[in-house]
């Protein structure tokens, strides 16, 4: 396409009056509806007192044994290894990074305490991971990510370091590029032995239970069995929630971890709360209760999801193959876009009424060294916007390609 | 009484093996089942986009409006003064805690990197209000609890001292002592002009909606408009939520602020979470969902609550006015009751199968200088049960005071 047809394609985007985000992994309302039975499975007539436990009153720190449960099933974890939280695993992450500043991990020292704290990202990643550490002073370290997960021979280097105390890992589905882990990339992850006691990986398996958009399930290694085997179930907490099963910011989230990091989290957390929403625990437990069941629930997000992603990734296919790349993911709710000039194509986009998320976002300090990323979330958007959406956006990049 | 009387009723207890606990401030079974219509009050049939927001997504960091409302009618203050978070203030005052040690109190020095920091605490008061404090460590500093408040004489000494940084306060139904601060003592605090910038009093309404026992409501003076009054808006921190008005662990909590507190907290709370449980949130504004709805709904509560608060103050009058003291609440969950050797009474009445609240539990380090206070919940238990839990409680008295 010559530059005077591109900005005769501009022009006509512009009269058009767009208004269509396309910034967020947010699941669109048909998802949201697949979970509307939920709020009809409990009422003014049932039951909720379990074992003698009214769940309607205060009481049980660590979450109920039903949703124990349920987050057993989907991650494969003993219950006895899980505590149930409130609606946000975010939340979990974050408040456990703030109680490392504050009183150290497992008797350790605290991070406010030591003299310069290091943190490991991946990129592209997740943004809302980066904030947390940019909030906490921690100095971020870039890791490039490859297909099968982020760069373990560099990261085996850096663990030596004593000030680098944590990693951020998407294992499933990763946030923004759509890969999994290999076997042996978790496996080497369960190996790890840093220099520093105090170093987690943050295991956020936010996808973890998604299907493929196919309609099947891709189980990811269970990488806490691995650390046992190797002696080092310390090194890591788990997280996951609802959030992608139920209704964002009405879930219910939950974190992993072996006895000897349960016990130090709890003697934290029992100062913070008296516990956390059991009504909607139980909610979740009986919507959500059984394999068979979360599974076939997921199934219908991944087709909601599937047409969304062909849909824009035809378009790309088709319309600027030559001049940019793009991941292909099986599952999730991403596309990392690979062009020239990204932040010139988010500009030209937003002009023309569709947002996409700045770019930067999913790296640390919000500086792509590249400038070349551009994340896609496809989920929300109907497919009539979505169409129009990344037509806009092959437009953008063509223009930005060609300055 | 002889002793050997207290010690035949003794043995008359002890092989009738009671297993009553009196230690919590908890809703009995039938003060929730008041809450049970709200179960209701949105099933799958219901609209949950509200202003073309749906509820059922992410988004809305600070709350709801509904749900602003709602907190809006129960404290008196205005909606833009509201953040609405999940379901714990306890969780809200811990977290502001955390905040202060990590980023400090509005661009001041954070509390981790000063040298000292000390606390305020009016004893007897609220055990989880120390444990926070103590896991902290920030040192406590006892401050006597008269009729109409803490002694505020001495809170005006104290705040000279730039270490002290805050103030716990349960202004109205006390806890434990189920006093109410008068207005005199409110516009005091509202008049602190503290050494320390980053010093905050935590105002925890937890007891605000409740209803005397008689059934009328007590209006609290609002301590944000008369710091206001004094331009020292800044100084306060307010509190509350649905804990004591629909199902406690299941509720939504609130924060109340100025202007510049709200934006200093809302900048940390953004890396924290993406946004607290909006359908609860709505699901409580919908049922509470005006001042005459909910005056009506605290009635309930107060009906119920007021032949158990009768019965054990009746009690302690018939069998140990003359040996003990106690407080005489118009509301709220608590008595305080003062003996010779609480520790002793405590026990005994353990001993007996009835489980009170350890002595010291409402003093800083759990230290009672005394070893007098005793805090009495008669709300769980039914009329049957608290009328042998308090007849055992008096005998234990008398053993104690005979010894």
């Amino acid at each position: 396409m010559k530059c005077t047809e591109l900005q005769n394609s501009f022009s006509l985007y512009k009269i058009s009056h767009l208004n269509i985000s396309m910034a967020r992994g947010k699941p669109c309302p048909e998802q949201l509806d697949l979970s509307i039975p939920m709020l009809d499975i409990f009422n003014s007539n049932s039951n909720l007192v379990i074992n003698d436990i009214d769940y309607r009153n205060y009481g049980i720190l660590d979450g109920i044994p039903e949703c124990k449960k349920m987050f057993s099933y989907i991650t494969g974890l003993k219950e006895e290894n899980i505590i149930v939280y409130g609606n946000s695993s975010l939340s979990i992450m974050a408040s456990l990074l703030d109680k490392s500043m504050i009183h150290g991990v497992n008797g350790g020292i605290p991070f406010s305490k030591q003299s310069h704290i290091k943190w490991l990202c991946p990129v592209p990643g997740y943004d809302r991971h980066f904030t947390i550490c940019e909030a906490l002073g921690i100095e971020m370290i870039n890791i490039p990510m490859h297909e099968d997960g982020p760069d373990m021979d560099l990261i085996e280097e850096y663990i030596k370091d004593p000030e680098v105390k944590g990693i951020w890992c998407v294992p499933k589905y990763s946030n923004p590029t759509g890969n999994t882990y290999s076997d042996e990339v978790i496996r080497r992850f369960a190996r790890l032995k840093p220099a520093a006691s105090d170093f987690r990986i943050y295991w956020d398996l936010a996808y973890l239970p998604q299907s493929t958009f196919d309609g099947n399930y891709e189980p990811l290694l269970n990488i806490y069995d691995e650390c046992v085997k190797n002696n080092n179930e310390d090194i890591v907490y788990i997280f996951t929630s609802t959030s992608k099963m139920t209704f964002p910011g009405s879930g219910v989230a939950m974190l992993g971890a072996s006895p000897t990091n349960l016990k130090d989290i709890k003697n934290t957390l029992k100062y913070q709360t008296i516990g956390y929403d059991k009504l909607n625990q139980y909610r979740h437990a009986l919507f959500l209760k059984d394999e068979k069941t979360i599974r076939e629930h997921m199934n219908k997000h991944a087709a909601i999801l599937k047409p969304k992603f062909d849909l824009v990734l035809d378009i790309f296919e088709k319309e600027i193959k030559d001049i940019a790349r793009w991941s292909k993911p099986k599952g999730g709710y991403f596309i990392s876009l690979y062009v020239k000039n990204a932040s010139e194509v988010v500009k030209t986009c937003k002009e023309l009424g569709v947002t996409l998320t700045d770019v930067g976002s999913a790296y640390p300090y919000h500086k792509d060294p590249d400038n070349e990323h551009i994340r896609i979330c496809p989920s929300y958007p109907s497919l009539g916007e979505l169409k129009t959406a990344s037509e806009v956006i092959c437009l953008a990049v063509k223009m930005a390609y060609n300055k």
